[in-house]
């Protein structure tokens, strides 16, 4: 293991994050007043980033003279030391500003942004309102978005050539070379610009039109952040309904949407000047996922305005009215394509929805985006493989003796890369579970909630659903005890600590797709050979 | 397809199935009164058996002159369509003899007898209790059981072999030859009769105990039969606890875990006359199971001793003492084992009992008993390839180069068996969830109830879990609205008839290892070559 070159690469890691950590002291000098409400945001930067500015010259010299040797395991250990590294330093501006109380809490929430998931700890428990808070921290929470989407597809170039997982034709091709000799091979370092410049452009892009809509700049640009990245933080207390804008809505489903698209055939889409959209239609993974999102939305809404009931809403003041197949269509669309890309956005409390509809929900979050996007969960490519897969194991149960080949985008997959497929996903699953135990060893949450909770993080969604009961007629109330609201409308904050250290593990073994992490903590790891 | 074939010999089974049924006709023909509380056993088991002679009728006379080939598609319909047959022709006596209201209630008597799964819709609900049943009734649920077990074993010969999954040692070899030519292979039936002598013997001797140790001769039979089919259904409203005798609960521990283990490996002891008793360590599977079992008791024990609670129990009219180390030794040998093994006795309604305790006894019957035994759920077998798969997954994914293989009592496993293993338990996993899914929408249920419900159903089990909340210090009730019991001490009366429909479905897509039963429902099964 050249550890050595390990901390030479963090330290520049660490560089960079502590940079982008003075855009928000910048801001935290200027807003006023400096210290409102307890939160002393400007001490909370300065402090942050002479932590991290520190540890990078601590790795900096640790790396000194380094053999330029680089292999498999120095590159996963990269991975996973880049991300708990960039969580402890992330949360300390959150912590050391007094915006959050504890240390589990200011963890939660940094992964969080890192991950792109979006759950959060604040409107929530004892802990300040989103609109609360001021920009400065607010900007950083959208800043996380923007680095953890940077990361996760940095990532998909080096992680998963090396997991043998089926990538997409254009990738499939990098899996011989992998990343043995160096960092970033030269094409994948094209490839990783190509990706950036989408995914930059599509924030940008986004911005300006949320901008146009009618949201102020500083709301625009953090929204977009959160959009694109498929995350999910949002600097209103109850989300983007709290706009009440049909074109906000719109414009951003369609952002999460291509969020949750693989970045490499959007590029390829855009170097054809569209001239070639049928690209799109030819990758299997797209096609099935935009066919479930379609399939999803039709039924939810077809559900709501076949249930057709008036719901108050007293967090927005205003009343959802599933009569209107309208209202049903643009809140099916919204609050599913932000199930299905893990984004996490909400423009109503679906848990108050007929259950069958939350069971969507719960299906599409588990599925998540397409590979080589910013969406999180098991992905669409593997749940499409696993479904051909188990056809065909029915089939080949029927018949034994019929020979067939599992296809994708017109290639028969090797038998390695099915049996990758499958065990992720039934690890991805294990793990879930797993969670799912321990969690609700805590007397206040029931089964649901614990089990949402866990998908919801791992899959780098955001919100949970929490048993809702009805009161009275119309009236509904979280069945859970006291302020343990998961759901789109509550969050984290009234947790036990040890709780949301679990979620935030979760949330960092399902964007590391599992391996990465199990990896570094197998012994096996660190035997020498 | 060979219809008339298949006809000739399912006539075959119908009439060894209606003959079997003349045993309780003659019970109730001589038992006293012969109509108590309404229900006519002698009318049921008449009019019961008359049916299944005339299909066995029909049956003959559809497959007169039948040609003699009989392939793999012929042996799949044969066992999904006994299967079905002897469900329908069981459920008649409870529905014409009075004792069960409706149609989904004697079909989820039926199915629970014949797959020994051992959940009961008596005692819950409108309907009677197991106490108020006559004699012949009670007889005809054990005589399901033990059917059952025999079908269990018999389909364990003919049909693991062709799904191709890793059957232990001592099959392996007949993976080759399969059923494609005949029935039985000479090979196949000398071990048939070999299972069955062990089935059989082992019914006798726990029948010989049970009854040495004080129950009367017919519960002591009918308890051997639910034991050794590790079925579940007993004679006494609160199971096997009301004896409140240690006795009798050792000894069942005893005859449920060999119930659950493989019947060739034990034959196999048997022939050598117990000389060789490193034959059960040096299996694989064995191992593994008994392992889990040991680890499993100790731990729920040990649980139970710290939490420590006196538990009133209304039901068996004493007190559980945990403070008692036996005590807690006792209660968690009984119900882990009667889980592990998914007979579904219970001596405590361990709904009560802590969180953990309750996530250990879901655990075990997701796992379930060893293969070529009568124990359902998942098999222990696939939890340990699947374990081991995972291992070297993770292995394979730190060091890429090595090469090593998989291996079961010695032998490395072909990458067909471990596809085989992986979409089996990932299917299992798959019907599970879209059973819970489906079940959850009837609103009274909550997702816990839904998801054990499903769980002990499709393993085989029984018994499930309710949600339980304390409503004073040491005042337990179920939190589901109303008669909603599921668990231990409740039963599956009180759901509407499409849930007890539900639940049949999954107790025969558990026992027949899903594929069967998809294999059939499949248009491609029907389709010509």
């Amino acid at each position: 293991m050249n550890l050595a070159r390990v901390s030479q690469i963090l330290s520049g890691f660490l560089l960079f994050f502590s940079l982008v950590e003075l855009v928000p002291l910048a801001v935290s000098w200027f807003e006023a007043p400096p210290v409102a409400k307890g939160i002393d945001a400007k001490m909370g930067f300065l402090s942050g980033s002479a932590i991290g500015l520190l540890l990078a010259g601590l790795f900096h010299l640790a790396g000194r003279g380094a053999r330029p040797e680089f292999f498999r395991r120095e590159a996963l250990l990269v991975v996973a030391l880049a991300w708990l590294l960039a969580s402890g330093v992330g949360a300390l501006p959150f912590l050391w500003s007094g915006a959050l109380p504890t240390a589990p809490d200011a963890l939660y929430e940094s992964v969080s942004g890192l991950t792109t998931c979006g759950g959060t700890v604040f409107t929530s428990g004892p802990n300040f309102a989103v609109e609360d808070l001021p920009a400065s921290i607010l900007l950083w929470r959208a800043l996380l978005h923007l680095m953890g989407g940077l990361g996760i597809l940095l990532m998909f170039l080096v992680l998963l050539p090396i997991m043998g997982a089926a990538t997409g034709k254009s990738l499939l091709a990098s899996e011989a070379t992998g990343v043995a000799a160096e960092t970033l091979s030269p094409r994948m370092q094209e490839q990783a610009h190509a990706l950036f410049r989408v995914y930059l452009g599509l924030i940008g892009l986004d911005t300006l039109g949320l901008w146009l809509l009618g949201m102020s700049g500083f709301d625009a640009f953090c929204h977009a952040c959160a959009t694109v990245a498929t995350g999910g933080f949002s600097t209103r207390n109850y989300s983007i309904g709290q706009y009440g804008s049909v074109g906000i809505e719109v414009w951003t489903t369609a952002f999460m949407f291509l969020g949750a698209c693989n970045f490499i055939l959007l590029h390829d889409l855009v170097r054809a000047r569209f001239r070639n959209p049928l690209l799109l239609w030819r990758n299997d993974e797209f096609r099935f996922f935009l066919g479930c999102t379609v399939v999803a939305v039709a039924f939810v809404a077809f559900r709501l305005h076949a249930w057709g009931q008036r719901m108050e809403d007293p967090a927005l003041g205003r009343v959802h009215d599933y009569g209107d197949l309208l209202v049903c269509l643009r809140e099916a669309s919204f609050n599913v394509v932000s199930y299905m890309s893990t984004t996490g956005f909400a423009t109503a409390d679906f848990q108050n929805w007929p259950r069958v509809t939350i069971f969507v929900l719960i299906l599409g979050v588990l599925m998540g985006g397409c590979t080589g996007s910013t969406g999180g969960s098991v992905k669409a490519l593997r749940v499409l493989v696993t479904w051909r897969l188990l056809a065909y194991s029915l089939r080949h149960f029927i018949r034994p003796k019929s020979v067939e080949k599992i296809k994708l985008d017109g290639e028969a997959l090797s038998a390695t890369t099915m049996t990758a497929v499958l065990s992720t996903t039934l690890l991805w699953l294990l793990v879930l579970a797993a969670g799912t135990l321990v969690m609700s060893l805590d007397p206040r949450l029931d089964l649901l909630s614990s089990f949402t909770a866990n998908a919801a993080n791992m899959a780098n969604c955001g919100p949970a659903l929490t048993a809702v009961r009805e009161t009275a007629p119309g009236l509904f109330a979280v069945a859970n005890t006291g302020d343990l609201n998961l759901g789109p409308y509550g969050g984290y904050g009234g947790l036990d600590g040890w709780t949301k250290l679990l979620l935030a593990a979760q949330m960092l073994f399902g964007r590391l797709e599992i391996y990465t992490l199990l990896a570094v903590l197998a012994p096996m790891f660190w035997r020498r050979t």
